[in-house]
């Protein structure tokens, strides 16, 4: 699974060498590889950038693989399960990338398995840094392929928690807008806090709702039928409106996290009065969320053992073989999340 | 100096009963009074209310004052200079006010005072719980008057560094819009700080501009002039073109803390999307900030402490007697703080 970034149509299956030592001392046969809407955008929307002096790119960043080979000392053995970190610092780390916080990378000369200058997880093998691998319990079996985007939602909780902590921190409600992968995952980290979690999308029925009833969660099809102010919000569509309207859920020192990445672009001026004054006025906090770091893939895996095996197996919708991994990057509305079968 | 809030034209310089045992036990004979926007918001736009019963309401919230009397044990004693704090928790106290927190109340039950249902600091003498009474140095005397706005910005400083330690925090470049009293407090702790602060706002020359210079800061009067990401940004105009700039002008995982007030109303959508992509790409923040506890007072005076006091002198721009203090409410271009001489 390649493609040249930027170029739209581009995405091949194509013959790749062996995985390059370089890419670290640990060899790993491929099992899973999620698909998400980054994945999209490196292909044909100009997202990312393949490994220097190569023509292309090996897709992928959700990764699930099993240990072929691993030097003495490197706490892996050959039959582990492991999931790849994305995020590499620069050889030359900012200060946050040299604390092992590249997920915070200041200077911007991170790269990224998968999307940014450095070969993704998208081929029958793959190299890996012990350092960037995470072990992946052999109880979750696949559903360890949903490590890298459980990373992602673990680190919004910390974030949340985080900047929460700032004054008083009990919070009871929560609202996440979106029920994908990460807006489900979400939740379930929500779930497992102890919150009354509000999981809002447009799906009047099928999987989404039965989803996020099954974990406890009340599903929504509108901001109006939340009814209360929201402790906490994970907006995950990155739809302008969302995004704004659970700003302005929120409850006094309340915290809006945001992990959607919106497209379009539009100059603010007036209509953003409204909101600002709600945010001073609630002491309440919105955070921009990308990426995570090593802490937040251990995050993951803990949240994934506490979760019940069969609504995770659920959110896996759609399996594809490797050969028609391309039928991955077309999801219908009941899609949850699609992994290509690298071994299939 | 009392007001019917929300009846424009009411304010009026009234006949007042000695202040009331119930507000305190130690007795202060006032000094000076701050008048900021929230005092005009009172008198003409409807914000607060007056007390329990009362037809109207003593107004002023930043004070300062000589002790006249106060009980042993309280750590005050006849003349020493003090000011108080503003907002009360509700007798039934939500948790965060349980904690000391009222300034981050979270079910809306506070008083302050001059502003809801708890009588100023304008009069003549006013009474104050110990509690609530945060002592000034004596040395620095009438720049006692710049503690309450001290201490919002001291909260906006601590709520900065509090999200902005979520991860690697080590700020380098600050941006303050309005150079009012707030944002050139603001701009004050920003360089006692050690960042080099970049202070925004309308007159091209005047008070404020050599303010700014004075302080070391950089003045500009268009966010084009900033020239760099900012990891800081306090945003103290509540204008939304400004708050907007702001945001798109942080760097990686900077902070923007809101404290300006937004009048207008309009609904965003799509406009809101440029934003929200930013806010996601760089981890960064967005955080509301009003009011102050005590330890932001006691951190504003420190502050005021180590500040220059000539310069700290000429954020006082005016003073007018109490006989004349309607005048207070009209501000000049060139006015950074009037204040009301309750002693003239």
């Amino acid at each position: 699974m390649t493609a040249i970034p930027g170029k739209p149509g581009s995405g091949e299956l194509t013959e790749v060498p062996e995985p390059a030592l370089a890419d670290g001392s640990v060899l790993v046969d491929a099992l899973l590889l999620g698909i998400c809407g980054t994945d999209l955008e490196v292909i044909e929307h100009g997202l990312g950038n393949q490994p220097p002096g190569e023509e292309r790119l090996i897709l992928g960043h959700e990764s699930l693989g099993r240990v072929l080979e691993a030097p003495a000392g490197t706490g892996l053995e050959p039959g582990d399960l492991v999931a790849g970190i994305v995020r590499h610092p620069d050889p030359v780390p900012c200060p946050a990338c040299a604390r092992g916080e590249a997920d915070f990378c200041r200077n911007g000369l991170y790269t990224e398995r998968g999307i940014r200058k450095r070969h993704g997880f998208g081929a029958e093998q793959w190299r890996v840094d012990p350092g960037f691998a995470v072990e992946v319990p052999a109880e979750l079996g696949d559903l360890g392929v949903l490590v890298e985007p459980g990373s992602d939602v673990a680190k919004v909780w910390e974030q949340v928690e985080m900047i929460g902590s700032r004054s008083w921190y009990e919070p009871a409600t929560a609202l996440i807008t979106g029920a994908g992968p990460i807006g489900l995952l979400a939740a379930l980290l929500g779930v497992q806090r102890g919150l009354e979690v509000y999981v809002l999308d447009q799906m009047e029925e099928g999987v989404k709702p039965s989803l996020v009833r099954d974990l406890g969660a009340r599903y929504v099809t509108s901001l109006d039928q939340v009814g209360e102010q929201v402790d906490v919000a994970i907006e995950c569509t990155g739809v302008g409106a969302l995004a704004y309207g659970a700003a302005r859920l929120l409850a006094p020192a309340g915290v809006l996290c945001l992990i959607g990445i919106s497209h379009r672009e539009a100059e603010l001026s007036v209509a953003y009065e409204a909101l600002n004054r709600e945010l001073v006025m609630k002491n309440a906090a919105i955070v921009g969320s990308v990426n995570a770091a090593r802490r937040h893939f251990v995050d993951a895996v803990d949240a994934l053992l506490e979760a019940d095996r069969d609504w995770l197996g659920r959110l896996i919708t759609r399996r594809v073989p490797l050969t028609r991994w391309q039928d991955a990057l077309d999801r219908s509305p009941d899609d949850v999340k699609v992994v290509v079968d690298l071994q299939g």
